[in-house]
Formats: C-alpha cells, sequence, structure tokens
C-alpha cells in the first residue's frame, strides 16, 4: 500500500516537502539535544531503588544463611540470592550461579567457554572451521534485536545469520529449516519476553517449538536472555511459558542457558545477574569460571536479597518502576499515532512492557531519518542496529528507546521522529518519480 | 648438610621415632580444626572496613567527577577510581582500567583475549599450535607460585613451564635463556611485591631484566600481579621498582600488564580491580571486554574511594591490617624457630608484607607433612600447589597461610606443622637406612 506522499500529485508532494523543509528548519534552529538512544532508565526512576543503600551499614549482621559475605568464596552466590535467581530464571536453585553485575557479561563468558572449550562433550566451537573446511559456526539473531547480544558473537568469529522476527516470536519455521539441515548453527540469541526491541513476548508454541526442534547440531544452544521477566507496564502482564519445564519435557534440558539480572530493577550496571541451566552445563561453566574467580561480590547480593527478599518484593518495585515508565510509553503510541496514524508511512509495535518500541518507516528510510533526527539534535539507537552486523536490509527499522527523557522531553523527541520520518518519506516519494 | 634425625644412630632414632609417634597421637586424640589454607584475612580484621558501609546511604550524592555512578556508562571506571588505580600501578591514568570486583578475573579474561584474538597485531596464541606442528604456547610459572595464576593458563591450554624462585625474584639467567631461544613462550606469571607464596620482593635488576630482555616472542607479555603492593607489615617497607617507567625505557611498553585490587584492603570479593597496561593493550583490552560489558559496579568504585580517597589514606588503612597480621607473621616465625630452628629439617621465608611464608621441609616431605597435618585437624594449602600442575619436583615446599586464625590457634596450628615436619623428617633418615 502507498503511503500519503506516494499518493500525491507531483505538485502536492513539492508543496508538501516545501512545507517540511520549513519545520525542518524551525526544528533545527531550536538547538534541541535529546537522547532516546539506549534502554536507561531514568534518574527519577533509578532513585526509588536509593533506600537499598541504606541497608548495610556498619554494624549489619554481613552474613547470608552462615556464609561470610564479607570475606573469599562462595563461587556459586550466597543462598538467599540463589533462590531468588531461580525464581527469575525458573529452574531449581542448584542450576543457577549468581554472579558479578552483569547478565552480558554471563552471556560473553558463557559464549567464550562454548567457544573455547565445548559443551557436554561435544568439540570446541572454534574446532568447526578446521574440521568443516573453513565453514565458521553460526549464530540464530532473530532481528530486529538487541545489538549487544549480535556484537558478543561476532567478537568470537562467529556468523551471525538473521531470521526474522513476528509478534509471537522469532519465526519458527525458519528457524527449524535451518538448524535441522546445517550442524554450524550452534546458538540462537533470544529476548523472550518484552523482546528487546519489539516488546513481543514469545507465544507458548514458540517455546515448545524452541526447545522441541531437532537440531544438526548436538550441542545447539538457546541464550535466554530473559532480561524483562518483571518488566511489566500494566497490571495485566503477559505471560511467558517456562523454558526450562518445556526442555525437559522434550528431552532437550542441556539446550537452555537463561540471564537475568537485577540492572534495571535497582542500579544500572550495579546489580546482580543471574545465570540458569541444565546441572550438566551448570558445573561446566562452574569449572571454567572457577578457573578466573574466586567469587563475586557477596555483600551487594546480599544488599539486594535483603532490599528485595522475595518475588512479592520484586513485583511490588517493578510496580513503581512502570509508573515512571508507562506515561512514557504511552506518550510514544499517543505521538506516533498522532503524527504517523493515518500517513502509511510507519509501523510500530504496541508493547506492554520492556525498554523499547520497535519502528519501521518506509524501505530505505531509517538510516536518514536517523541521520536528520541527529542534525535536529535528537539521538537514536543507530539505524541498523537492532541487525547483525548493523545491517537491515531494508533499512526500516529505528529503536525507540523512550524510558531516559522525561515525558516532555520524550514527546519534542518524538514531533521530531515523526517530522523526520514524513520528510523522508516525502523525499523518497520524490525520488521514485525521478 | 644432614639434619638431626639423619645424624643419629639408629638406636637414638628409633627412640626419636616413638616420642614422636607417641606426640602425634597426643595431638590426634584433641581433635583440632583449623585453617591455614588459604590467603583470607580474620573476621576481626575484616571488620576496620566496615565504615565504609556507611559512605553511600539513600541520600548520597552518586556522582563522581559528572559521571552518574547509579546508570549505566563509563566503561573504563569512575575518574577518582582511575586516579587512585593509576597511583597503585604506577602507569598514567589513561592507561588504567578500573573494572569489576576480582583482579583474578582480569587476569583471565585478558590471557583470554591473548589467547583468542593475539595482541598489538600478532596471531592469537591459540593459532600457535596450528602453525607450529602441534606445539603449545608456553607460560613461565616462577615456583612457588601462585596456584591460581597457574590455573588460568592451563584452562586455556598453554604449557606452565616451571622456573626457580630466587630471594630476590625470579631465575633471570634460566628465564633470559628460554624466552630468547623458544617463541612459544608467549607470558610470565609474576607477583613482584611480598611474592606469594615465598614473601621476596624483586629487585631492581630483576626488575629491568624482566623488561628488558630479548624475546623471540614479540608478544611476549608480563602478568604483573601486584597484589600486595600497599601490604606492608612494617615501617620500613620493601620498594619495588616502577615496571613501567623501567619498561618505556627498555622500549618495550608493551610488554607488561598490571593487576592489583583492594580485596584485601577492603571487603575479600567485594573490592574493586584494576588493570594498567601500555595504550595500545589498553585499547584492545578495553574493545574486547566491552563486547560483553557496559560497564562495571561504579557504586562500589564510588564507595571505595570516598573510604580511601588517596594513597596517604589506603596506607593508613594498611597499617591498622598489619597489626593484625604482624604478630601472626611472627608467631610463625618464633614457632618455626623454636621447633625446627636447630634441626637442619626445613627452611623457611621471613616476609616483611604480603600474606604467605614459604616452608621448605626435607625432599620427598611435603605431601607427608600435609596429609599428616590434616589427619590431625590442620588444613594446609594443598603440598605442590604453589608448582604447575601441583607438582612439585623435590616434594619440600608448603605454603603458610597465618592471616586466617587467631594468633593462639595459629601457634596450636604451628605446633602441629612442626610435630608433623619432625616426625616425617625422622620417617625419611629411618627408610634411608632401609
Amino acid at each position: 500500500m502507498q503511503n500519503i506522499y506516494q499518493q500525491m500529485g507531483d505538485a502536492e508532494l513539492a508543496s508538501a516537502l516545501q512545507e517540511l523543509e520549513h519545520e525542518v528548519a524551525e526544528v533545527k534552529a531550536r538547538g534541541l539535544k535529546l537522547d532516546m538512544a539506549r534502554g536507561k532508565p531514568a534518574p527519577d526512576q533509578v532513585d526509588i531503588s536509593r533506600p537499598m543503600l541504606d541497608i548495610l551499614n556498619s554494624s549489619s549482621d554481613l552474613t547470608d544463611e552462615g556464609v561470610d559475605c564479607s570475606n573469599y568464596g562462595c563461587f556459586e552466590g550466597i543462598p538467599s540470592a540463589r533462590r531468588l535467581a531461580a525464581e527469575f530464571l525458573g529452574c531449581p536453585v542448584d542450576q543457577t550461579l549468581v554472579l558479578g553485575s552483569s547478565s552480558l557479561l554471563i552471556e560473553h563468558d558463557i559464549c567464550d567457554m562454548f567457544w573455547r572449550t565445548g559443551t557436554c562433550g561435544n568439540a570446541p566451537w572454534s574446532a568447526y572451521a578446521a574440521a568443516h573446511e573453513g565453514a565458521t559456526v553460526k549464530f540464530l539473531c532473530p532481528a530486529p534485536g538487541y545489538d549487544r547480544h549480535f556484537g558478543i558473537s561476532a567478537e568470537l568469529g562467529a556468523e551471525n545469520v538473521t531470521v526474522p522476527m513476528t509478534d509471537e516470536g522469532p519465526d519458527m519455521d525458519e528457524i527449524e529449516r535451518l538448524v535441522a539441515a546445517d550442524d554450524s548453527i550452534k546458538a540462537i540469541w533470544l529476548v523472550p519476553k518484552y523482546s528487546n526491541p519489539t516488546g513481543v513476548t514469545f507465544s507458548d508454541e514458540v517455546v515448545r517449538r524452541l526447545v522441541g526442534m531437532k537440531t544438526a547440531a548436538p550441542d545447539f544452544r538457546i541464550l535466554w536472555d530473559n532480561a524483562y521477566c518483571v518488566h511489566d507496564l500494566y497490571d495485566e502482564t503477559d505471560e511467558l511459558l517456562n523454558v526450562f519445564d518445556a526442555a525437559r519435557e522434550a528431552g532437550n534440558e542441556d539446550r537452555v542457558v537463561a540471564f537475568a539480572s537485577t540492572s534495571k530493577i535497582t542500579f544500572p550496571g550495579a546489580g546482580v545477574g543471574f545465570v540458569g541451566a541444565s546441572p550438566a552445563v551448570i558445573a561446566e561453566f562452574s569449572r571454567h569460571m572457577k578457573a578466573g574467580l574466586i567469587g563475586a561480590d557477596k555483600l551487594n547480593q546480599l544488599r539486594h536479597v535483603r532490599f528485595l527478599p522475595d518475588m512479592d518484593a520484586v513485583h511490588a518495585h517493578m510496580k513503581r518502576h512502570a509508573e515512571f515508565l508507562r506515561p512514557k510509553f504511552e506518550a510514544v503510541e499517543q505521538k506516533l499515532t498522532e503524527g504517523l496514524g493515518d500517513t502509511g508511512c510507519a509501523t510500530w509495535t504496541h508493547p506492554r512492557g520492556g525498554y523499547f518500541v520497535s519502528f519501521d518507516g518506509p524501505e530505505g528510510s531509517a538510516k536518514r531519518v536517523g541521520a536528520l533526527c541527529a542534525e535536529l539534535g535528537v539521538k537514536l539507537t543507530p539505524a541498523g542496529a537492532t541487525f547483525p552486523g548493523g545491517n537491515d536490509p531494508r533499512d526500516t527499522n529505528i529503536r525507540i528507546a523512550p524510558s531516559y527523557p522525561s515525558v516532555s522531553e520524550l514527546e519534542t523527541a518524538l514531533d521530531v521522529l515523526v517530522l523526520a520520518t514524513r520528510y523522508v518519506a516525502a523525499q523518497l516519494a520524490q525520488e521514485e518519480r525521478a
């Protein structure tokens, strides 16, 4: 279907372009400086976790169920934190490790283990090329997705393979077809709930197909980054099937490695990261990590579990986060609907949680829209970043991160995005005729 | 020279053995349970850092020179912490990174980078074998040394090569000979001040030879774990040459990678770890780490720099640690001198800092002494652990870690070590005659 600019007559389009150029010049003159680039909570939102800083003081009991959190030891994480991690991840306590402040780093480290030493008795992924005439190990990357995931596998030297996202999760027909035929496909990156950036929560069927599908590689791994597992915007929340239960039922327990952290619950970058996996994979990862780590920061684990002792406390805290985020997501929805809703120039997602809205303009528009927004003082996640190698094949996708600016700044930034999208859409319509 | 048991006549030795057996049985009956295994500070010593837990509270300013420590960002570490790290490491601020709570993990991660991706344009160390008919990359391991260092290179798949320690540092004649001839030797593990476990501080000449020597490998790296850089027991401290200055003078700036942490300054396992290296190596390590890390825990960095804002504060704090440690080291010296001083059965080091005393019994004694101590309720670092692969070729070395027990527990534990050493020495003398 054509957008409004494509539908215009030549004179009408020329006049619309002139009008839009005028608006662009006006906005440029305002010298804006706004940032919708990264999924960072706003300072006032972060401040709701400040009471956690009062929890440990010089006279506190620094033990957790007999573990002295002020000295070396307890590699696997303190007992209370592991119990909380098990609830986050949906697996038994024994199958968890509570490590440092970054789940991304745990993801990196476990992929590094797969790469260097292999998993469950299979050859190291780094050895694949030598044994297969230079063929490289591949990671499946449902896209739009999370750029830092794709960065981890790229840095290892793997080939990232783009697969489409649908509104129920990744395109399972395509994935099943690929993994059944190619044993160089060793892993898939997934954000199963309120996915980054689409906000999609995987359907039960998608989860079951992921854990049940036949893979040519015996050591295929699902990298299940449940970063937004409790990051609901509304009382009525998306529900995600327990992936560990489903994997066990399917007889593919070793396939799933799940991650979560408190980074967007307490303090971003100063939280606690968790990993959960089958007994075999947790055991091998523990051995691997113990070569370099006596134990993670147990005082920060203790601070966290005393602040958020159970899931009820977590959910209550997340409701307070939602009060900051909901108006911002609603502002995105409203501004985009008002500015682009009847233009045919764009589509976008309507997440009920997480940190992002995924926005698609006309084909070939995203890089130009991003550049124009930058010129107008609005910083966006670089166009293409949501695809492996920064290569969005249709150049349509922009990730909107509404959390950091205030609502009024956000509204201004969205006005700019709307204007830039309309202007580029009109330019493209003009260029089609040239 | 023969020890007292070797010098005895047969009857005298038999009677001495009977006497020792009797003492051993008496001690066994006491059912002791003491631990001299790891370099952990004692609980009362750790408690001197508790005031650090009062430093950040819910109303604190959480910024450091404009950096918001409560949100994502600032991968390289907060400005104040980097300045402190630069003083610890003896290199410019720009050449430091302040990361998570474990310097051991930083050591692991940078070795992993050398292994997987190489350094300064050279081939990955993992590629050496394929290019050299299966020959493995080697790490030099001055021994007795730190078991966890040797564990990192072993886990990577490198071959650990033992070189002797002298009372001025590692045996430089041997090291120069090895590295000049063999380009598979890529690195050396070093604890340059109050070394683990000998307590030796490297002489200026050793430092200069290490940074100046000709190496067949262009990508040879010195892994300079300055874990005990401020861990003096006495006002008169050992002095260590600045390795970065010396390396620059020698034109081998890229050779040195230095590490330190606050683990035995504030809270073990919950401190802050640092790394310093040449601009080129820090830049490549930053790129490597950024694939998996947005930033380390900046709130813990902030807590640390407000508690210990400069080196004067650090040294004042370390003097308080020394008050706990000095009597323990002096108890070791006294008990060993009293119990073994005129026997010819053992030698030991007399460190002026650090966490360990290195003890050598008769050849072929260490495993038996360790097993007997365990039977008598005294846990020691496993005999051999101070050598790569746990293989002490002469089976003489035991690492004494006096920090964790109280002075009176320590005295009891040392009485047991003395008894076990005498008993095993007498047994060995007996066996020599059989």
